[in-house]
C-alpha cells in the first residue's frame, strides 16, 4: 500500500495518464479479489468494508428485486440483520429460521422459509460467536433450485476454508479486508454479473454505478494482497491455525472444568476458541486476561458497544445468565504455540479467582 | 498512519487495553476534525469519504426530520445532488435553486425557496468546476433565521478559506480526507450535536450509532494528520497558491486568446483556474496536455465517468458546446512556479495546434 499512500498517485476516474495508472491497480486488485473468492473480477464492488457490503446486499437486493420477503437467520452478525429489520419499513416481511444448539442453520428450514414472493436469502457463512460454519452449499442447492439469490457474508470463512462462488451458486459474498490481515476501511462485495442492485451510496457512479466516491486506491490494493496471501497461503496457514485451536480447546478442556466448548466441534471456524464460562461474567474475564496480556471477546467484539447479552448465542438455547458467561478467543496468522501455553497456564487460575468471588458460582 | 497500519493496533469496540488505544487515537483524531471545522469534536463522525458523507446528511436529516421538502441548487456535485434525487422517491420534493453566471447561489433565492416544509438545505460551500465560492455565511443567516438545518459540503473549501461550523450556524459540513492531502477512503460529516440524522450504514453501532462499520483507524488518524496541517497551514500556503493561480490565470489572458475564465475572478477558490477554450473539446485537450506531463481535467473529475457537459457550467448560462470546452487546473501543496510557467509556455501552441484541426473554431 505504502507506494499508493505517499506516491504520486492519480485519482481512478481522471482521464489523464496518473488516472490510467491507477485505474490498472485497481483492475488488479479486482482480479485477486476475484481470485479469493471464485468469482469473475467484475463481480467484485469495493466499499469501505464488510458492514457496507452486508447493507449494500441486502438492501441493494431487496430493493431493486419484485419480491417483499428476506430470509434470514437467528444468528446474524448486526450488520446484515439490521438493515434486513430496516426493510420492513419499507413493506418487507424478514422471516428468521431457527438455528440448533450449536447455531447451524439447516437447509430444511431454509426450504421452508421460502414463498413465491422471496427476494433474497442473506446469511453469514459463519457465526463470529459460536464459531459455527454453516452449510452453505447445501444451502446454495436450496436456493438456487428456487431461483432466490443467495447472500453470504463472508467474513471468518475467506482465507480459512475454500469457498467459490461460481462453482457453488452463491450470488453475492462479503469480503472484509481487515479480516484477511489487510487494512481496515476496505471491503469488497462480490456480485454475480448480471444480478441487479439498487446502489446505496448514489454519486458520480464509481464502480459501475453501483457505490459512488472516489476509490480508496490504497486499501483497495492492500486488500488485494491481502486477498492473495489468503488464496495462496490460507489451507497451510488455517491447517497450522487449527492444530494450535484444538490445543487451547483441549488442554482447557483438562484444565478447567469450569469451562464448557460452545459451538460445533467439527465444521468449526479453525481460528475460532469460544466458551460458557459458568458462574462469571465473560466480561470481566476479559478485563482480567487483559492484564495477563492476553485479548479475548465476550460475545461480539462489536456487540461490547452495547453491552447486551449475545442474541445469537440466547438463540442456540442459552440462557441470559450463560450468554454473559461467553469468553472466544480467535487465533492468528501471528499466534504461537507459546502464547496458546500462556493461555493454558494463566486462564484456569483467573476463572477460579473470579469463580470464589461471584455469588453465582 | 503508517504504525497504525503495521503495529499492533486493536479494534476501537473491543473491551481490552489494545480497544482502548485504538480508542484513544480515534478521539485524537476527532479533535483535530473538529477544530479544522471549528466544531465540537463530539460533533465529528467519521465515514468513507466526502461522498458518504453527503449522502449521509442529506438523507440522514431528511428521513429522520418531518418536513418533506429539500432546498438545493443547480451547481451541486452529483454526490449531493443525487441523494437529493432519491428521496423524491420517498414523496420528497426538490427545490433547485439557481445560479447567477459565476454559478453564485444568491442568499435572497434560499431565501424565497424555503416553505413550512422544508427540513434542509443543502449546498457546496464551493463549486469545483468554477471556483466559485458560495456567500455561505450570508446563507446560514437565512437558515438559521428560518430554523431550517443547513448542510454544506467543504471539498475545496476547507483548508483554504478560514470556515467555522459553530460561529457561522452550519449545521452538516461535509469532510474529505483526499481533499485535504489525506488518504482517500476516509472523511467526516461535522454534525451539530443535539441535530438528530436517521444512519444510513446498519449495523454493530458504531461511531455513536450514526456509521456502524470498524473504524478505518488508519484513515481517520491519517484524516486528523491532515486536518492539523490544513488548520496549522494552510491559511498561509492559501495565499502561496492563490499568487501562482493569479500568474496562471493572468499569463493565459494575455498569451491565448481562445481561452475565457469561467466563474469569478473575486470569492473564487484560491487552487482553482477554470476556463472556456473556444473551438476545442475540453476533453482532447486533457488527452493533448496529459502527453506534455500537465494533468488538468474538463468538467469534474468525476463526471469523466459518464462523459456527460457538465450540467453545473450548463446552469451558469453556458451553451453545451461551450461547457464542452471546459478546462481547469487545480494547484496544490506541490506546485511550484515553474510548473505554472510549463503550462503558460506549452498550452497556447497547443491550443492552437487543436483549433486548426477543429470543424467548430
Amino acid at each position: 500500500m505504502r507506494p499508493f499512500l505517499e506516491g504520486w498517485v492519480g485519482n481512478p476516474a481522471a482521464r489523464h495518464s496518473l488516472g490510467e495508472e491507477a485505474r490498472e491497480s485497481l483492475r488488479a486488485a479486482r482480479a485477486k479479489v476475484g481470485r479469493l473468492v471464485g468469482g469473475r473480477p467484475d463481480g467484485v464492488v469495493f466499499v469501505s468494508g464488510a458492514t457496507e457490503a452486508n447493507n449494500l446486499a441486502v438492501k441493494g437486493v431487496a430493493l431493486r428485486g419484485s419480491g417483499r420477503h428476506v430470509v434470514t437467520s437467528a444468528v446474524e452478525h448486526p450488520s446484515l440483520l439490521a438493515p434486513c429489520r430496516d426493510l420492513v419499513k419499507a413493506g418487507f416481511e424478514i422471516t428468521t429460521v431457527p438455528v440448533d444448539h450449536d447455531g447451524r442453520v439447516s437447509p430444511d428450514e431454509v426450504r421452508r422459509a421460502l414463498r413465491r414472493d422471496t427476494c433474497l436469502v442473506a446469511l453469514g457463512a459463519a457465526n463470529g460467536e459460536a464459531g459455527t460454519v454453516q452449510p452453505w452449499r447445501a444451502i446454495a442447492a436450496v436456493t438456487r433450485e428456487a431461483g432466490v439469490p443467495l447472500h453470504l457474508d463472508g467474513v471468518g470463512v475467506l482465507g480459512r476454508i475454500p469457498i467459490a462462488v461460481e462453482a457453488e451458486g452463491i450470488d453475492l459474498l462479503t469480503v472484509g479486508a481487515n479480516d484477511l490481515c489487510g487494512p481496515p476501511g476496505v471491503g469488497a462485495l462480490w456480485i454475480r454479473p448480471g444480478l441487479r442492485l439498487a446502489p446505496q451510496l448514489l454519486g458520480a457512479g464509481q464502480e459501475d454505478g453501483l457505490r459512488s466516491g472516489t476509490e480508496n486506491l490504497a486499501g483497495a490494493v492492500g486488500l488485494g494482497v491481502a486477498a492473495e496471501f489468503a488464496f495462496r497461503e490460507g489451507p497451510a496457514e488455517a491447517g497450522r491455525i487449527e492444530g494450535l485451536r484444538d490445543r487451547l480447546i483441549d488442554g482447557l478442556g483438562s484444565r478447567c472444568s469450569a469451562l464448557r466448548l460452545v459451538g460445533p466441534r467439527r465444521h468449526r471456524l479453525p481460528q475460532h476458541a469460544g466458551f460458557i464460562v459458568s458462574g462469571v461474567k465473560g466480561e470481566s474475564l476479559v478485563l482480567a486476561l487483559d492484564l495477563a496480556g492476553i485479548s479475548a471477546a465476550s460475545g461480539t467484539t462489536c456487540g461490547a458497544l452495547t453491552g447486551e447479552p449475545s442474541p445469537a448465542l440466547r438463540a442456540m438455547g442459552l440462557s441470559e445468565r450463560e450468554a454473559q458467561g461467553a469468553l472466544a478467543f480467535t487465533l492468528g496468522r501471528w499466534t504461537t504455540a507459546d502464547e496458546v501455553d500462556v493461555v493454558l497456564a494463566d486462564l484456569p487460575p483467573i476463572v477460579e479467582r473470579l469463580r470464589a468471588a461471584s455469588p453465582f458460582a
